[in-house]
């Protein structure tokens, strides 16, 4: 069934129908009637390749994540297909696991007109190759990707320093926070920064325990929390994001410490993990419902034409009081 | 920068540049070295939506599943997405939240050239749509959508039955099934039918708590595993698929009770939800990784225009004793 066919039967030009079906250009009442009464009677389904190639639209956005099954990330996709469907948009997955090649790959879609924008929540690409892109681009919780790329992020500094403050109340002496290796360029930098001068400052010791970026596997967060625990043995109070968190609280109990007596968590995120997991975590919540509208709407703006709100958008982050901290508030 | 402005920098027509970039029909070498020169000097990329209509292909698959954040569907997707990555295939998410309209809107794409094919692993529309629909599509675990499509499931009922079997070697003599409440049409009702069976075989009581279909919120879980906790003080044995089974062995804790002493824990899935929490889940496990490749296998197939291997692929479930069941095997 072509458009030709449609033409055919309504006896008028494929120009026409063509008009008709884009909503654009003028087309008589009793014409389009006429067109309608044929894509009706013929059951025509207008090829959406044709039609994209008109607009020079696809209306798909391309979500640039580094793991799909990671929970934060699980739910962060999962809010941004929602608020993007009910704008009228696509959700195209794009995995990077840490691989360069896959993000400059999917950073090429926007180029070859394959998707409409980008979401971005990963950053491994040297910050040209994102300024060399011309098209709408928001990205989540990295440096600013060019001079025209808005950021999404929320309010590291506090979250870390209320971790920390959390963790100085119920006692804690001597923590440890996991942490990525990252320039301090990354807004979350912000967090291990205010985190550990926090702790410092109320004449505590503060490690931190480098993990591998873009590693999400169950055996990765077994092999690091155990290796934590080997290397300082004595600490009292942990702070890391849900995985690393669930899995510390995990290796305490099998190796028959009491929590929050003998060691207190706080964990930075405040995904479903926290509240499958018994007894309940400490932690300091993103907004994750916001962070995916937010990042949205940014990107529409754009694609629209119209400026980004601002080139940073910083949420809020809220405190729940869970039975792994011994602070009641 | 057009396709016209290459054939016109080459000096040669546009069919031309159009048979090298789509690598077909014959160019000489000698052009065809003329043309890449072209393109190389004009920095030319070539419009994605031009070529796909020129193929009538777009490269992209529709995964289309209730809901991406529950942690099932996350590894599901995660999987997919890397799979279909290495055959070159785009991942287009579409997230139903069991909203009929949706599945039928993401049918839709498949007939309108939007998506080469369709990976469902939900199922709320009458067959009648599905049979409908021209074009490959592959469903995990549904009922046949139409004498054309394949299912890829796995063991369900051996599942169900080795649930049973470790509760009762555990002692339980009065378990809880959390359960769909679907027709007998599912892969996975022979799960729940082998379960009840198995545990009334042994002269044991086995109750089901029918929950509502895709519904996937925390408070949904806290309140269903309250409620049945309620219903039944009783029970000594639960069996569900992850989240229940994490959120009753919450409670259970919350409730004062031992586990496994008092109550006996058995999970279906084994996402990573399970390897979080301590006391350990003894689970069935589903081969995640292997149902996504083999989802992905036969959609591949069927694009090219090949035979599905089979209408049904089964994959087998492997048991994880952890620390909520009593048996030492």
């Amino acid at each position: 069934m072509k458009i030709q066919d449609v033409a055919r039967k309504a006896n008028v030009g494929v120009g026409t129908v063509s008009r008709v079906l884009n909503k654009n250009g003028y087309v008589s009442d009793k014409t389009r009637e006429k067109v309608e009464k044929a894509i009706r009677e013929l059951q025509y389904t207008p090829n959406e390749l044709a039609r994209n190639l008109y607009h020079n639209k696809t209306n798909t956005i391309a979500v640039i994540l580094p793991d799909a099954s990671n929970p934060f990330y699980a739910s962060l996709v999962n809010e941004i297909e929602k608020a993007l469907r009910v704008q009228g948009y696509k959700t195209m997955l794009c995995n990077t696991v840490g691989e360069k090649t896959n993000e400059e790959l999917y950073l090429n879609m926007l180029q070859r007109n394959m998707v409409d924008g980008i979401l971005t929540g990963t950053h491994t690409l040297d910050n040209w190759k994102y300024a060399e892109i011309v098209g709408p681009i928001v990205s989540f919780d990295t440096p600013p990707l060019s001079e025209t790329t808005p950021v999404v992020t929320v309010d590291h500094g506090t979250g870390g320093r209320k971790a920390a403050e959390l963790l100085l109340e119920s006692g804690c002496r001597h923590v440890v926070q996991f942490r990525d290796n990252v320039f301090d360029s990354f807004p979350f930098f912000e967090r291990h920064r205010e985190f550990e001068k926090t702790i410092r400052e109320a004449g505590a010791i503060c490690e931190n325990y480098i993990m591998e970026r873009d590693c999400f596997t169950e055996d990765f967060y077994e092999r690091i929390v155990e290796d934590c625990f080997r290397k300082y043995p004595d600490v009292d109070g942990i702070f890391g994001t849900d995985m690393p968190a669930a899995f510390s609280l995990k290796r305490a109990l099998m190796m028959g410490k009491r929590v929050p007596e003998d060691l207190r968590i706080v964990s930075f995120d405040g995904t479903y993990l926290i509240n499958s997991i018994y007894p309940t975590l400490t932690c300091v919540r993103q907004p994750i419902r916001d962070i995916a509208k937010a990042g949205v709407d940014q990107l529409i703006r754009m694609i629209k034409g119209e400026r980004p709100v601002n080139r940073e958008i910083k949420l809020p982050v809220t405190i729940d009081i869970g039975m792994t901290t011994m602070t009641v508030r």
